[in-house]
């Protein structure tokens, strides 16, 4: 009943505010003696920040994650988790408040500076506080424990669609998406949307986008019905980021349309005798549990709220105002959304896997 | 990390499988005080139970529900809830276990035998066992109870795809819902449906379906940031349904293509001074808080896996083979998830209802 | 947050009261392919009824369990766990319900009444209905199974003190246990019991007891720091049962009274050179994490609240009334407790030997 | 199943090793607008600090508290909790590594240095790093926020036993528990404890104690049967202290001696009708429900296992050796376990309130 946290055996814990002193998380379940670094984390902590592009917020939050906790070098000087709580840290250095004073009794449409100040009576307005997407990257910080922890696994994630456009899957090469700008693993669509972003961005718009995560290398077995099925459990992590409308898994939405005949995965034995699956319709998840194929998992991103289109909202005390967002925001929150559908991909694989572990001897 | 429970504060954990005496569940966590029957719940359960007309399965389960625990006659002579766990208990009365005989160890395409086999080495074949849709009564009727915690909520669900035929939602009259065999809001498509559905099944086929739930009468404040979102556990409840691919909020997928100008829902006052969203394309759902307007949840179901036509599978000994699967089934299991659907979001209401009066007082 | 749960991965929720149709339980998270059959629950079952001698009620309950999910025949004719809940089920059968028609708006001291009337404003008076030892029968029958998931460990319980009255350790004799009505492991403190108790039991009063229940078998490393704790979970499990006031682990209380020289168990290794401890005041536990020595835990059990003397109290009305308890109840409730206390320790550790295979690969 | 959590919805996570860069904790669920500010909490962490007097380690930490988010300042200057997760956080000053270098391979008796090596395979044996009482510094602290949430509940704790020597009750006087280095009621058992344990610290030995804590002011009501009783989680709450051993309600396993006559609590109105209990064995809390008298609890801690005499044990290599450990230590490390147990008191009592309020309107 943790508000703040998420998983079960691999439990992530986060705290912080936007504009506070410091955002973190502790990680707690972490096995022991995984190698463990703060490189192996910044590297992702980076994929993830602001202010890599011109189709990113322009803050500049360095974001170097500390290890306060949970690891200890060994004999052979290699740092190694302990079993103990993982504490990671990430001071905040880029906190223009003044941006916001002027925002601090009116409620940004699309944000949830409404909903805050119904259920809490306050809250810390300054770059949306808690609820800013400055959080996820604490995220991203425990997917990179997670994926340590996820030996044989691989999790990647790429945008497939911004606004309407959505990327040509022929086109798919996963060496693309480090290439550009937008994660896409279609150069073409790439370039498409940096036109397509640019006229956004000059208009003081936004736009949605989707994003596709997979992960590749998960056994079958995983999961577990009834309630604690792996797509459950990559559902509420996927719509538990920021923005995030919609999740859908393998076919997904689309599976509506099929028929039983067309969207049936058929089994066959290939050359060592081993179970292949025909299709992969399900995304590799049948009654909750994987079952060998790759887990595909995609999620719709809402255009980011705060653009330089005046809406009309209202104040805190009850005064009908209209609104306009003044400061560095994203064109396309969705582009920063990649890596973190990654980690709570990740997070939810090493959860399952440490389940699996306890479950199953 | 209980499997078979979900909720925190209303909290159900389902057991039983489609060929065992009996299945039933248990909903801890619900306030004394509350008048309380079988018959209360019984409505609920008939709308869902097979056999209702020739586009469901023609098993003929009766699925009377018993109260076995947890309620007390007062002095009035009105049965409450005593705020102990109430027991819900209904016995299996149609099971041709002979019907399932031949699949014993065969892996059905597109259900669960192959991973449950993958994770447990054991199963029980007869129906689907565990991982059959019955389990799903027990939802229905745990529903019930949480309708009758949320006094002034009115949660409705309706059919709006079936495969690739949508409703027209100019169409939609929620009166029209119980007036067909679909659950749909439109007659019209309710009528397209029945010839659609009469080729599908006379075809030994089946098709998937998107479901719409809606819950009026939310305050604003209900759920909490940041892993305790209400659309998060709305997700992950409409994601542990059978068959369920694919979950969305308000706008959801669509909401990728919009842009941040028509995608945010702007607020005024009305004549009493109240706040008033001119739009609802968050499905009234803000940060993972409801904001006071209705919340719109959409699920797709994929077709149903048991078909007439033969599929290629492998038995659990690793041979090769072909399967169909013979039993009595639902053409498209999307029409019977309606009331299931229902069931989730007001099993969830309820659970952040109490969540809600504990945290904020 | 579930009230009627216990354990993480092995997890049970029980349900029902005394005088009610039935009580139950459901047993979720043990593994599957592990023989379970109502024989091998029912001897456990047996232990703990009532009325196996004149020390205990006079109530007839035959406490026929039926196991009504989550195990399946094999092809060797062998029933099994299928990896799915188990739901667990037991007929109310002797029921008299005049018996307590009395004491309908009356507290009786030293019971739950009033507690339970100042929390829910309604409660099942017959027979304490939920608050009622008989919800016990339950924790025997989830212990039986969590016993076969614990293959090479043995808990066994014994009531070492009733009244004032200890054991002398020097006698203690475990195949005396079964030997005498007290599980007693000292056949001269049984009949001196045996004497006592008839004055007691004559009287209309009641005693106390003290039970110490012994997990042998159990290898070092099982249970986790901090607040996950393996004994923490044995204390939280102990006082959990209906009337208990008191847990201590190894040395306990007495712990207090001893220097670091007494207190320390000092290691040595044997001729195998396997650590070996070479006294056990810590009672198998260090930092929460066993250390492959005995599991040392004992309760203290309060005098049956039932008795035949008067006591003042009040009404639900709020009247001054007296009290006087005339149903069958047990001289000395402690005695009883015995096969519960085992079976606590059973489920305890059933949980910590599944989280132990998560954790550590 | 966090490890390093607990509480539900007043939930507390720590983190950190004795001799890491910090140590902190993560305060989940604390309701929003609660003034809070560090020097709210730093008194209580000035009690529990090492060095106060010669009784207690000569270790010098400051333990200056940090709170690092979670609150905001409002428009009237008051810092105030704002609903989201208060990360607290306490800098490592006074880190002797060297002290325990000579240990590193060595278990020493009486700790967790066996079982963590046993568990994990690697620990951090500075200070016993996680296993270390240093963590209790954050229990601390998170019980100076409950107690903030504990409006008109006052939670003070008391030394009542240093080694054999009890105090005399007659004596009590809660005024005197701040005017000696014991936390004594009874300032004749402190001048005594003085001369004793600078016998015993000079010996370089040490003894165990028992605590006794009391909350005055919780209405009847709190705490839920069955598995959620208040005792329940008091006993989980102080038995994972460390070194504590045993744990006991109200007159704990003194019930076990007594008559069913002699433990009743009788109950009779007061002048104005409210129900009184003319006396206090039970605790405070019946069936798991607190009565509305003072909660009594009671915990045993074992003699501080860090000794200036040997004692035989093994190293992590499987050699026989002989262990002092020469730190800087405690010679009763119950002493110190009176702030611990109130704090724990406080976060389950906080934890209960909301759960009582969540659950009954």
């Amino acid at each position: 009943m943790s508000h703040n946290s998420f998983g079960h055996l691999f439990r992530v814990t986060t705290w912080g505010e936007s504009h506070g002193p410091a955002i973190g998380c502790v990680v707690d379940g972490c096995p022991p003696l995984i190698p463990l670094t703060e490189t192996d984390i910044q590297g992702f902590m980076n994929k993830r920040k602001p202010g890599q592009s011109r189709f990113t917020t322009q803050r500049r939050e360095p974001d170097e994650v500390k290890i306060l906790s949970g690891v200890m070098v060994d004999e052979d000087g290699i740092q190694k988790t302990t079993g103990t709580p993982i504490s990671l840290f990430v001071e905040n250095t880029d906190q223009r408040s003044k941006d916001y004073s002027e925002i601090k009794d009116r409620f940004r449409p699309g944000h949830a500076d409404f909903t805050y100040d119904a259920k809490y009576g306050i809250r810390d307005y300054r770059g949306g506080g808690r609820s800013s997407a400055r959080e996820t990257a604490m995220r991203v910080a425990a997917g990179a424990v997670a994926r340590k922890v996820l030996q044989g696994v691989t999790v990647r994630g790429a945008l497939v669609q911004v606004g309407p456009h959505k990327i040509d899957r022929a086109n798919w090469d996963w060496a693309e998406v480090d290439n550009n700008a937008f994660f896409s693993p279609d150069a073409k669509a790439a370039a498409f949307w940096a036109d397509y972003l640019d006229g956004i961005r000059k208009a003081g718009s936004s736009v949605g986008a989707v994003i596709e995560v997979v992960a590749e290398g998960v056994p079958a077995g995983w999961g577990a019905p009834i309630y604690g099925k792996l797509d459950t459990d990559l559902a509420a992590a996927m719509m538990s980021i920021n923005a995030v409308k919609g999740v859908e898994v393998g076919n997904g939405f689309d599976a509506a349309s099929l028929t039983g005949e067309d969207n049936a995965d058929e089994i066959r034995l290939d050359d060592v005798g081993r179970p292949v699956f025909l299709s992969n319709n399900s995304g590799g998840i049948l009654g909750g549990i994987s079952n060998g194929d790759p887990l595909v998992v995609r999620f719709a991103v809402k255009p980011t709220s705060s653009i330089l289109t005046e809406r009309k909202s209202i104040t805190s005390k009850g005064e009908e105002v209209n609104v306009m967002t003044k400061g560095r925001h994203d064109p396309c929150v969705g582009i920063r959304a990649v890596p973190v559908g990654e980690a709570m991909m990740a997070c939810v694989l090493a959860d399952h896997f440490l389940r699996h572990r306890g479950q199953i001897g």
